[in-house]
């Protein structure tokens, strides 16, 4: 009998996606980072969700306040794609019976920091017991009709763009499960600030889904290459990509480790970029108009007729391969990337 | 050190409430049964999130399709309490790697089913692998200002009503859990029917709202005697039943097992039926709206200024306790009433 953890998250949502029955008016197909339900009068609502589970979620070392933090931020990040603000937070609580009254105010005040970082606030919720620790988060924002750009409308020939650099946040974990990994001190922090003190880029996507910049967009929760592979597989377009941008605390760490810098880039996960494809006339605009909000939009490659995501390096082109975490999947592809499991 | 389980749920709640920043426009109070947000246009957008932990929600027996539908329609009782339709579900799932395929589609299903049954879609979600299996469900309606009836606004002298009988349920789980109790199998499965099938009071709680026939009213889940309490601490009112609603079902349970009928009634809880004041002149037009709708409106009791939640048995009268089911309780006050633990 095939269970959970033969499936795969991907084949769960799949189980899901199929038993659910379609509204017939859906604004913004199943799957991608927002819900968009019209309450009428031309108003339009969009809603997310976002479990965080400690035993799979949190890595070590992480403080409860940062905890409740990223449960809010990840969701947050979502919103950002599809630029829209967030207004109002609901948290759903499964909270295990030894969790002590410390760790439960500094989680609650995590998840009020979350909220009004971003300007929402926590409006309600519901607290139960549980094995786990587990932390659902709801977000409730305005929309209007035009105002979410999709992943499925990439276009030929259109730059591909993401609002920062990858592979800090693998890097990070990378340093917590391997600790024969030698590093500065002042390195580990850079890295392990990246872990728990993720950033949603709000700002980016409210400035880029305003003025109608991108011609399709995702947030990068799940990795650089799936993220890719989802704009690619929904545009049904390929994309070229001939930049991996990252920093050098994540240069310095893959030469420090035996881990190839592009793994850490491609295949990490749990970092909130934005990743785009903005159409060649519009860039010099989209990118003024990211770094006229403190941000910056960084030319990754471009998009193709022909399917496939592949990265072009000097004079070899290799195919990036379509994967990134995957909830359930903990003995298989994930292990090969990063231990990203701390039971 | 305080641990969860020393504090239980309400005093969790309030370290919650406590450490989230309110908000300044809050058109509904913090714990109430649904948020209001304003999106502006004069859209009212109402949401409510709740957490189904299968290992201290799920009675045994229960199927997967019915923890699906239950976790679902649990929240839709919210709406229905406060007059909201509900349009959309999304729904955030921790699952066990051990969890079936098989489950996993009866599960969907059950989702599906829930929200069909009260005209909403699912229309996305999140997927997460946890020890238990954990549904929280998010919903979202649109409302209108003045709609929503709150909690807190009772009158001296109204007519406090409920939509249905109590104890069904609490009767159900008795079965499950002391098996020394035998009774006719007729019996039986019309109070796990209850147990396993519970119905939210949508259309009555639409209709009372669309008529603002009630001056305040809850959803029953954590019980009759919880939720007249909740009702009349918010309103700064007493209450005074003289009549407690229940079916011959639940009778005959009572007289079969050790177990009192006013504590089979009152302190149950996961039942959903809405609790309501009503001022007198309204009444008879309430009753007839709600028959017009092939439901029920049963009078219970009055309210009065002097505080105190009492059940005027002929002669006597009783304080009725403030209590129902709380999680983390489950080693004092909770075993005492009725056991809703299945670990």
């Amino acid at each position: 009998m095939l269970r959970a953890k033969d499936l795969g998250e991907w084949k769960i949502i799949d189980i899901f996606h199929k038993n659910f029955e379609e509204a017939p008016d859906l604004l913004v197909p199943f799957g991608d980072d927002v819900s968009v339900v019209d309450l009428g009068k031309d108003a339009l609502a969009a809603i997310k969700t976002d479990m965080l589970v400690a035993s799979t979620d949190v890595p070590p070392g992480m403080t409860d306040w940062q905890v409740g933090r990223k449960a809010v931020v990840g969701t947050i990040s979502d919103f950002a794609a599809k630029g829209v603000e967030p207004k109002a937070v609901l948290v759903s609580l499964g909270i295990p019976a030894e969790y002590s009254k410390i760790s439960l105010e500094a989680l609650a005040k995590g998840v009020n920091a979350g909220a009004r970082e971003y300007g929402a606030f926590v409006l309600g919720g519901d607290t139960n017991e549980s094995r786990d620790l587990v932390i659902a988060v709801m977000l409730l924002g305005a929309t209007r009709k035009g105002q979410i750009t999709l992943r499925s409308t990439a276009k030929p020939n259109d730059i591909v763009a993401v609002t920062g650099p990858f592979g800090k946040t693998a890097a990070g974990l990378q340093c917590l499960v391997d600790k024969t990994v030698r590093i500065r001190r002042k390195l580990e922090a850079e890295l392990l600030e990246a872990l728990y003190m993720p950033k949603a880029r709000l700002n980016e996507g409210l400035t880029l889904s305003k003025r109608g910049l991108t011609t399709s967009i995702i947030d990068s929760s799940d990795g650089l290459a799936w993220s890719l592979h989802e704009l690619s597989k929904s545009s049904r377009k390929g994309f070229i990509v001939d930049k991996l941008p990252t920093t050098e605390s994540v240069k310095e760490y893959a030469k420090m480790s035996n881990i190839k810098l592009e793994d850490l880039i491609l295949y990490g996960g749990e970092e909130y970029e934005l990743v785009m494809t903005v159409n060649q006339e519009k860039w010099e605009e989209a990118k003024e108009a990211i770094e006229q909000v403190g941000g910056k939009l960084i030319r990754i490659g471009r998009t193709t007729r022909e399917r496939g995501v592949r990265y072009k390096r000097g004079h070899d082109t290799i195919l990036i391969e379509s994967r990134g975490w995957e909830h359930f999947k903990s003995g298989d592809q994930n292990k090969e990337t990063l231990a990203r499991r701390f039971r």
